[in-house]
C-alpha cells in the first residue's frame, strides 16, 4: 500500500484541500483521482475499509485500497456479473453468491421477479455491515425477505449444505486469485468439481468474476479461469466489458453442462419479462456483443492451457478482498 | 501540463532511478506509469514529443505530455481506425489520411494490398520526422511508393486540390476537438459538408477517431461526433475498442452515402483476400461485436442532438496534437 | 367430384389394373396418381372418406375425393402445423387441437415430453373411428392417457367450457374455408377474439393450417388468414412449406400478444430438451428458414387488407373435411 | 409422350372445347391443366415444341411434352438460377449460359447492369428461333447487344474457345440428367474438372439446374449433383424453391473456389446497386433462407455419395430439353 493510500486511511474527517488518491493497478501503473472526502472507513478482521468521495467516480468503496466498486459505473459489473447467467437459465429460482458482501449483486439478483431465494455467503462481517449501512443503492436488497445472508467462507458453507440443497446459479463474486489470500482456492479444478458443480440443479450454471481481461492482462488469470472451467464443464462463455475505476476491461466466465442460446432476441424478451426495472448497461444485443470477443483475447483463451490446482495457481496484483 | 511532465521533457538523457510519469487524463484523473527511460524527445513548432520507454506499456510516444499511442497497445487503435471502412467498402483504390503524422495509419492501410494510393496529410513536420526515424515499426510505411507524404493542413489540402481528386477513404486521425487547439474546424458540420464529402467517390467512405467512448466519457465529443455525422451523410455506424494505454474505451465513426454491410463472414473473407499478413485485434465477429455499443452509450448516441458547428463546439481536455 | 373419384369410391374391393386416381386440385388444375389398390372406404354423417394404397405417396387418407394426407409426406404438413407453436412456447403444458380427427397432429403434439393433456375435438366420429382404426402410424397416440379425445363442434365446445379452462397452444387443424362449409366460422375474427382468444393462458400461441400459399395460390386464403389474425393478436408469424401430395406449398400461422423468439440455436436446444424422438423435417434452422417467405408472399402478406368476417369470407376449392 | 400430348401437337389451330393437357411428372404422378387455346407448335431436328395458353400457368413452354416454362411463374426458375451466383460475385463482367435458349435465362442475367458480355450456347436453333418468335418477355434480351448468341453444343463450345476466355460466371440451363440423352455428359465429374473449371476466371462461380428437389425426388439426381460438385470445388452451396408448374420443389446449385458469403444485407445491397429493375421472388432474406434446407434433405445431401460420372449417371423421368 502506497502513501497515498496510508494518507486516506490515517487522516479523520474530511479533507478541504484537494486530495488525490492514489491506487496501484499494476506494479508499474498507478490511477489517480481526487477526492472531495472520505466518507467513512473502518477495519475488519481480514480487512481495511474506505467509502470516498471521488470526483470522477462518485462515491467509492475501497478494500485494502483496492477500488472494489464506484457509484457512477458498479452497475457495468454488476449486471455483467449477474444477469447474462440468470438470463441464459430457462426458469431459475434460487442463487447462491459465494462472497458479495457489498449487495450489489443480490441487489441485481433480485430484480428478477421469479426468483425465490437468494443465498449470499460472505465471510467478512464488517464490510457487510459496512456495506449494508453505507451503500445506500443496496439498502432494499439488504432488506429484501428472499435473500439469506450467511456470515461463512463460501467453500465451509456449501460443503456443510450436503448435496440435497441445490441452486439454478452460482455466483462468484470473489477477490482475484491473490498470492497469500486464500481465496485462489475458490478457483481451482477440483474446488469446481467436487464442491461446487454438486450443488447445481440440472441446467444449473456457474458464473465468476474472472479478473482484467484487457488486451495486455487477460493472460494474468482470465484465460486459465476459462480454461479451467472448460474441464470441468460442457459448456463455457467468456464475456468482458470495460470498467472504467477498474482502468481495464473486465472479464467473467459462465459455465453449465446445458448448452447456451445467447441471442439478442432471446435475451430482451426475457429482459422484459423477468426483470423488475430496467438494466443500464446490458440489453440483448450488448450481451451478445461482450461475450464476442476481439481476435487477440479470444485466441489466447483458445491456446491457453494452465488449469488452476492447488499446486499450480495464478496470482495477480489483484483487486483484493477477503474469501 | 504538470510537475511530472515537466520532469519528463527537461532531464536530458535516461534516468537509472525508477521513475513515474503522471498523464492527466482528466481534470481529476491521474494514470501514472514507470518508465524504462526517455528515449527521445523534441519540440516542434507546434508541440512537445518524447518517446518513453515505459515498464507497462512498452515505447510510448507523448506528444505535448498526453499518450499517443504505445507499442503495445496502439494496434487497437490504428486497426480499428483504417480497416473497418477499408473493409466495408467494396473496392478502394484511395486512401486520404488527415492528420496521422505518426506514420501507423499508414502503415496499416497499406497492408490493404490492391490500394493504389495512400496520401498523408500532416501539419507538423518535426512531429512526421521524430516518428520517421524513431518509431521503427512503421519504417517501411514511410518507405512505402505508394504512400504521398504531404506537410499541410488538412483542411487547405482538401481545398488545394479540388473536386477532380476523389478519394475512396477519407481517414480523420486528428487530435480530439480541444478548446483553443484548430483542431476541433475539422470536426464541423460545415467542414464534413463543404470540404470533405465532396472529395469522396461514389460509396467512398470517411472514418474518424472520436474520442473517449467508456460509459462515464462518451457524451465529451462522441456523441457528438455521431450526430454531426448523421446530418451529413445517410449511414453513420459508431464502433469503440478499450485502448489501456489511453486508460478508456475508444470511438470511431464511419460514414457513408451508401449503406455498410457489416457481416462477419464478410468482413473475414475480404480480410483473407485483400490484407497482407495478419490483424492482431479485429477479425469480422469483432468487427461486428464493436459496432454493438452497450445500451448506455447507445441511448446517448441515439438521444445526442448537438451538433458541432464553428459556434457551438464541443472541447475536451484531449489527446491532442496539432491539426 | 370427377368420374375417377366415382370410380374409386364405388368400386368395392381392391382394383387389379392399373388405377389412376385423379383429384381436382383446382377448376383448372387435376393431379392423377395411379393406385396400387383402394384399401378401405366409408361414409359418414358429413363426408366420404378413403384410405388408397397409391405408388407415388404411399397410403393416402382422402376425404370427400381430396388429398388429406399421405404416409410419404404427411409428416411435412404435421410437423409444421405442431412444433413450431409448442417450440416457441417457454412451457406448454396443454394442447387444445380443433379438427385433427386423422390423428397425427396430437402424435406429434405427444412427443412433446412435458405436455399434460392434449384435447382434440373433431366433429366427425366416423372419420375419427376411421382412423383409428386404419392409419397404424397414429395407434399410439389415440391410446394415450394425456390424449382427450372429444367429438363435438371446436367452437360449441371451447363455448361450453368456459373460461376458466385455458390451454397453452390452440391448434386449428380445419379444413380450408369453402363455400357452402361451416368451417369458415372458425376462421373469422370475431370467433378468434370473442371464443378463441379468452380460451388462451398468458403467453399461449394460436396455429393454424392456413391453406395453400405457393406463389400462384397464396392469396385465395393464406394472405387474408394471416391479416385477420394481425387484427386479434400483437405478434404474427407466417410460415410456409412444400407439401408434395397438396401438389403446392401450404402456409401456417401463428399468433400470440408475446413476441416470438425464432432462433435456430434456441430451438434445436428446445428440440434436444423437449422431444421424445427425432423430427424428420424440422430442425431449428429449417423452421426459421420456413417463416422467411419469398418477397413475392411476403408482400402479398404485408398488403392484404381482407378481414374474415361472417359476412366477407374468402372461400377456395379446398383441401375439404367438416368442422 | 401420352395420347393427351399428340392432342396437342397434332391439332392445328386453337381448339374451342375445354381442353385439358396431360403431362406425365412421374411414372406414376400426372399432372392435367386445362388449355384456353394452343398457340404455336413445331418441331426441331432435336424436340417437339409448343407454346399453351393455360387457364392456371397462362402461356407455357412445352418441349417434348413436358413443361418447360409458364408465364405465371418462370420468374421463380430463372432468378433462382442466375441472380445468387451473380449477387456472390464480387464484380461479375461476364456470363456463360450453357442451353438456355429460350432466353429467360439471359435476360435475368442482363438486368445486372456493370455485366459486359452473356454468351449463351444453345444446341437447338430451332427451339431459339421459336422462343424470339413468341416469348414476348424475352425479346428486348435477345436484342440487347451484350448478349452473344452461339449455336452449338456447349461442352464443344466451351472446348473449342480455349483457356484463354475465361468466365465469371458460369450457368447450367440445360435439361435434367435422362436415360438416352447426351445431356448427362454436361453433369459428369470429369465435364466439371477438365472442361468447366478451366474456364472460369479466379473468383468465378459455376451454377446449374439441378432437377427436382422436394422430399420425395431430391435423392433422383438432385443430392447427386451436390455431391459431384463437391468432389470438384472447395465451396458449394445447393437451394430450392417450389415451382408450381413443375409440380416440385427445384433445386440449385453453385460451386466456387472461393466462400460464398451469403448474407441476406449484402445481397439486398448488390440487388440495390447492380440490378435494372425489380426482381419478384428473390430478395436477400429469400435467398438465405433458400439455401436453408429442411432436415431431411440437408441430411440426404449431406450422406449421399454417388458421384456422377460417365460410366455410372443417374437418370431421371426428367424435365427435358435437347442438350
Amino acid at each position: 500500500m502506497g502513501e497515498a493510500v496510508k494518507d486516506v486511511f490515517f487522516i479523520n474527517g474530511n479533507s478541504t484541500q484537494a486530495n488525490w488518491f492514489e491506487e496501484e493497478v499494476d506494479d508499474d501503473l498507478k490511477i489517480c483521482y481526487s477526492l472531495n472526502s472520505v466518507l467513512h472507513q473502518g477495519t475488519s478482521k481480514y480487512q481495511d475499509i474506505a467509502l470516498l468521495d471521488t470526483k470522477h467516480f462518485g462515491k467509492a468503496l475501497l478494500i485494502d485500497g483496492k477500488m472494489q466498486s464506484s457509484e457512477m459505473d458498479e452497475f457495468i459489473y454488476h449486471e455483467c456479473l449477474i444477469h447474462p447467467a440468470l438470463l441464459c437459465h430457462p426458469k431459475p429460482k434460487t442463487v447462491f453468491i459465494m462472497g458479495g458482501g457489498e449487495g450489489s449483486a443480490a441487489r441485481e439478483a433480485l430484480k428478477h421477479k421469479a426468483l425465490q431465494r437468494v443465498v449470499m455467503c460472505d465471510i467478512d462481517e464488517e464490510v457487510v455491515d459496512f456495506c449494508r449501512r453505507h451503500l445506500t443503492a443496496n439498502r432494499e436488497a439488504f432488506a429484501n425477505e428472499k435473500l439469506c445472508l450467511i456470515i461463512n467462507d463460501a467453500k465451509e458453507e456449501l460443503l456443510k449444505r450436503g448435496n440435497e440443497e441445490k441452486y439454478d446459479i452460482i455466483v462468484g463474486d470473489l477477490a482475484d486469485p491473490m498470492e497469500g489470500g486464500p481465496c485462489y482456492q475458490l478457483y481451482t479444478k477440483s474446488f469446481y468439481e467436487a464442491v461446487l458443480k454438486p450443488k447445481l440443479h440440472c441446467h444449473g450454471i456457474f458464473v465468476t468474476q474472472a479478473g482484467p481481461a484487457g488486451v495486455l492482462t487477460h493472460k494474468e488469470v482470465f484465460s486459465s479461469i476459462y480454461n479451467t472451467l472448460k474441464h470441468v464443464f460442457k459448456y463455457v462463455i467468456a464475456y468482458t466489458a470495460h470498467v472504467p475505476s477498474f482502468v481495464d476491461t473486465w472479464g467473467w466466465v459462465m459455465a453449465s453442462d446445458e448448452p447456451f442460446v445467447l441471442n439478442a432476441q432471446l435475451m430482451n424478451k426475457r429482459i422484459g419479462e423477468r426483470i423488475n426495472g430496467e438494466l443500464l448497461y446490458l440489453n440483448g444485443e450488448s450481451l451478445v456483443s461482450s461475450a464476442t470477443l476481439n481476435k487477440c483475447v479470444r485466441r489466447s483463451l483458445l491456446e491457453e492451457t494452465h488449469v488452476y490446482t492447488e499446486e499450480n495457481a495464478r496470482f495477480i496484483h489483484g483487486h483484493g478482498r477477503a474469501c
